[in-house]
Order: structure tokens, then C-alpha cells, then sequence
């Protein structure tokens, strides 16, 4: 479905623009077996429009590719020659050369020069929020929101991502040209209860382990009760009131989708072996959670922790339906209104 | 005498076009306490131009560093927060934003798009060549050129370089928009032999006291007889030859000028309790060669080799004056004539 999207949105850039170079970002690419694969995806999507235009030569590709400072650019600048080779392989000689840069900063602030962007992509990356809300001591043994989170809490969490939200928005729509796109995948949910099962369960569980290990010991109560994931889940609605609330883009589309938490597995091209879907799903947590959880409770505890994980995840899994939400969006940069 | 050829090329591409972004390269940046050492200087060149035009607003920073993918851009990226509260402390907050990215890749290759430069810096990276020339086997216990280099030796690694500089231009005069400024300095000579004290003495005694750990047998013969440094150092007249041949570029200045051996301690900031020059100049020398060395001989013999160097150094540095000799070159990209 994203590819579908990807095309759409870059169709709009380069089939409107005559570009001699396409500047890409990448926001929030991590490091590892994916790293490429949201910009090999854009990449093909310029080269399949540029044939289908039929126009001769293909454009240069500057392509950014951003993370925190923390992120580990050198194993991805290290991949490079080789995934250049994995490119030339695959989409022939004719392809526009391809300039790769790193470009380390929070997406919540400015990172590139003023309209100097065509395609922005995000995926995955802007559910986390750029701080744990203030105020939500009041969650308790819970690390995110939860059905049993007050409501000071759920408010808390929700101006969070509204600050942070409605910052990256005026930052890209400063970075982008007008009519640049963005389209972005955000860990969500689909329904209005920012508290509800499709976007919560996967946490309450995690808080289900850690608790387990308190009761045996292993952890005290109160590092439990200081610890809370900086994350939102929002829903299309919340999304497009903050793009609309913001002016700078039209939205092109909006939408919610599942995926099954046991894909996330093949999305972090984990080895075979892994049998257990459970176990997969930890796995996959763990490279998302570990920073943090490391950060704050210390590094002993992690294996244990995970091992739990695996087995609550493996007992859930076994019994019901379990799925993440997708909410992507579409968008386009509106002409600039001077004076 | 770099800082104001740097600010009189800034004036040149800063005076003459109404930039909103000005794109600055550093190609060679390495990693350490020297990586922000040349951008700092052409950021302030800009902002004092700007003063004096009288110009309002300062235009927003695009800084690339470059280095090949083995450089630890990690270190850079992690530095970049305190660096660039360091800048702001010094140049306030009218200063413009700076947005800084990691440009992995060879400087013989293309690394940026077409006509995306405004200016390009690139200090003591330029010695490098792309490789060990082929057909230096004869230059037996010679690491580098020396005296007793055979003229097939000497003419290999002058080719090498010429091959190498002619590619770095043409790659740079695609990359840098028609008025775009490039400073390049360059450790090289004075005079027209190649094989000269003035470049060869340093790499010398090191082969000095790599032939001492032959001698004692920590290195086999065969093993130094196929070690070579992949450096020219060029003489002015040999630069400039290659730009005029090249033709994109025409030169505002051409310089040799000298620095003493024990500045090399200076420069990589060492701590001042290595109060010998001898150490410190082989700690410097380390700093450059120690990959090459850990490459060809392996670790084990690194510690010894460096402590001889360093005596061996002091040595000759109490009994003689001793020089470097940097190169520098300013040039201006020439308008470009289509058809």
C-alpha cells in the first residue's frame, strides 16, 4: 500500500517539476537491513515515472538520510559501496547517479536548508515523541497509556504529540519546495480512545513483564513507576487536525491500515530460525525498546526481561488476533503566501 | 596565511551572488579535535563579509563533510551538538542556521550533484592518491620517494598524482556552481625534485626505523620491501599544471609556504605534557600513517616502530631545522561554455 503511495506522491514531484536533481529525505532511517529500503523504494518510483514520461535522461538523486546523533552512521556509510552495487545491479546503468549523505539531528528542529527539499519519507519514526510528556507520574506501573491511565495523563501524552507534531510540520514545510510531498507512516490506531487495545496492548504487556519482575525482586516498584515510553499513537483524525491546524499542506490521502505484530518480524529480517512468533515480536520490541530500557533500569535485567516478554507475547499471541495500526499521509506543500 | 586566502575566496562567492544557502564542502575532514577547524574559519569569513556589505540577514549553512566510509562520522556527528554551541556562544545569535551532513565517498569520485557547490576547502587531504602507484617494487626499502628512488619509481607516483588531480578536478568543476571558489592546501615542495628533503626526509626515517625492526628481526625484508605510502607531494608548478590542463578553473593564487615539524603537535592538539618534539611528531605522524602500517605489518609492531620513529626523530630535529611545506591553491570555477 505504501508503495502505492510512494509512487503517487513521487509522481507528483517529478512528473510536475522538471528536476535536474531530486533531493530526498529520509527521516528517521535507523541503521540496519533497512536502512535503504524506503529510499531504493523512491528511487524506482522516480525512474518508473521518468520511463513512463519518457524522458531521456534520469535525474541525479541527492539522497539525505537522517537519524539522531546516537544512530550508527558509520555502519550505514560502511554498507554503501555495496548496496550501490545491489542499485546498479538492479536498475541498470542508465540510473542517475546517486549522492548519499548523513545528516544527524532531531526531526523536531530544522535540518536542512530552506526550500532545498523535493520528497520527504518517514517511517516508523514519528510516533516517538521528542521527550516523555511532563505530568504523567500519575500512570503508575503503567509504561504508556493504558486503560487505567487518569486522564491528566492521556492529555499530557496528547499535547506532546501535538507540540511535537505540529513543530516537525513547520520545520519540513520550511525545508520542502512548494509543491514537495511528504508522506509519512506513523505507528497508530484507528479509533478515537487514545487509551484502546490496538495501539496499548503491545506496551501493557512489556509493563506486564517488568512487573513480573518486581514482584520477584528484580526491580523496585518505584523504577517502574518512573518509567514511561515517549511515545504517541494518534489516529487519521488527530493527524489531519494537525496538518490542517498547521496550513502549509494539502492532504492527499489519509490513511489507517493493519499489520499482524508477527510481520514485524520479516520487517526486521530476522534469521528463520525464529520459529516462535512470540519470541519474533520481543525480538523486534527489544530493537526498538532497549536504549531506553537499558537507560533507565541498567543492563542486567534486559535478557531476562525480553524472555518474559517472549512468553507473555507467545501466550497472546496463541489466543487472539493481534495487530498493529499504520496511519499514513500523503501531502503536498502548498504555494507560499508572500505578504 | 590560509585564513585570508580563505576570506578573500569567501568574498568572492559570498560578495558576488545573493545567496540564501551557502554550500561549503570539507573534503578530507577526518574525525577529531581538527574537523571543525576549517568550516569555523569559512563561516566566519562569511559572516565578517556580511558586516561589512552591510547585509542584513545571514545566509543559512549548508556544510558538508566528507571523508572516506572508514572515518569515524560517528564521533563527528556526537561532537556536533557542543560544536555548535561553541559557534553560537562566538558568533551570536544573528548568525544563520547551520545544517551540517556526512558525505562518506572518495574525493576522486563524485560525491555531490551537479552544480550544488558554492565552496569547496580541503586541507593537507590532497597528498593522498588513490592508491599505491603501480610499478614501485623497485623502490625496495624506500617507503616513499627518496634519493636513492630508480626514475621509473619517480615517474609512477608523479603519474599517479596526475591521474588522481586531474579526476578530483574534474569532478569538483561538475559539482561547483560557474563562480564557486575552491581552496585546496596541499603538503608538497618547494623545488622540482620530487625526491627532495624538503617532502621525502619524514617518510625516510621512518623507513629508518622500519628498516631497524628488519634488522632485528621483527619485520621480514620481503615485508618492507612491498610496503609504499600512497602520497605525491607536488610542487606548485606541478599543480598548477594540472588545473591549466584540466581548464575549468582559473587560479587567484598559488602559494608555498613552510611550517615546522613540531607545529604537527600543535595542530593535533596534543597535550602539553609530551614536551619532546620527537614524540610528538611521531604521534602526529601516527595519527596519518598507523592504518597503513597495522594494515601491511600488523598490530604488534606498531608501539616499538613509533617509539624508535620518535627517537630517531629527535634526534635529527635537535641537529637541523625542519620543514614542511604546504601548498596552497586558490582557483575560480569559470563560467561554463555550452556548445
Amino acid at each position: 500500500m505504501t508503495k502505492a503511495i510512494t509512487e503517487e506522491a513521487v509522481t507528483g514531484v517529478y512528473g510536475n517539476m522538471f528536476l535536474k536533481t531530486i533531493c530526498i529525505a529520509d527521516l528517521g532511517c535507523s541503521s540496519g537491513p533497512n536502512t535503504f529500503i524506503v529510499v531504493t523504494e523512491v528511487m524506482k518510483a522516480v525512474d518508473k515515472i521518468r520511463r513512463k514520461f519518457g524522458r531521456q535522461s534520469s535525474p541525479e538523486f541527492q539522497i539525505y538520510l537522517n537519524d539522531l546523533p546516537g544512530n550508527d552512521f558509520n555502519s550505514i556509510f560502511r554498507s554503501l559501496p555495496r548496496f550501490r552495487e545491489e542499485l546498479k545491479e538492479e536498475l541498470g546503468s542508465e540510473f542517475g547517479q546517486c549522492f548519499f549523505t548523513g545528516v544527524p539531528g532531531s526531526f523536531y528542529s530544522r535540518l536542512f536548508p530552506t526550500e532545498s527539499l523535493h520528497f520527504v519519507h518517514s517511517s516508523y519514526s514519528l510516533m516517538w515523541l521528542s521527550q516523555v510528556p511532563k505530568g504523567v507520574e500519575m500512570n503508575k506501573e503503567n509504561i504508556y497509556l493504558a486503560s487505567t491511565s487518569p486522564s491528566s495523563v492521556i492529555q499530557a501524552y496528547y499535547e506532546q504529540f501535538q507540540k511535537d507534531f505540529s513543530m516537525f510540520l513547520k520545520c519540513r514545510s520550511e525545508e520542502l519546495v512548494s509543491g514537495g510531498r511528504m508522506v509519512l507512516t506513523i505507528l497508530g490506531r484507528k479509533g478515537d480512545d487514545p487509551t484502546s487495545k490496538e495501539c496499548c496492548y503491545i506496551w501493557e504487556l512489556l509493563a506486564m513483564a517488568l512487573k513480573q519482575m518486581v514482584y520477584e525482586g528484580l526491580i523496585e516498584q518505584e523504577k517502574l513507576y518512573s518509567f514511561s515510553i515517549p511515545q504517541y499513537t494518534p489516529s487519521p483524525f488527530e493527524v489531519k487536525a494537525e496538518v490542517e491546524k498547521e496550513g502549509s499542506f494539502a492532504i492527499n490521502r489519509i490513511e489507517a491500515s493493519e499489520i499482524n505484530w508477527a510481520a514485524c518480524g520479516n520487517k526486521f529480517n530476522l534469521p528463520h530460525s525464529f520459529n516462535d512468533d512470540g519470541y519474533n515480536v520481543a525480538k523486534c520490541m527489544r530493537s526498538v525498546a532497549e536504549p531506553l530500557l537499558i537507560d533507565h533500569f541498567g543492563e542486567s535485567i534486559i535478557d531476562k526481561l525480553f524472555h518474559k516478554y517472549g512468553e507473555i507475547l507467545s501466550d497472546c499471541m496463541s489466543k487472539e488476533e493481534t495487530k498493529f495500526v499504520n496511519v499514513t499521509i500523503s501531502m503536498t506543500k502548498k504555494e507560499r503566501m508572500d505578504g
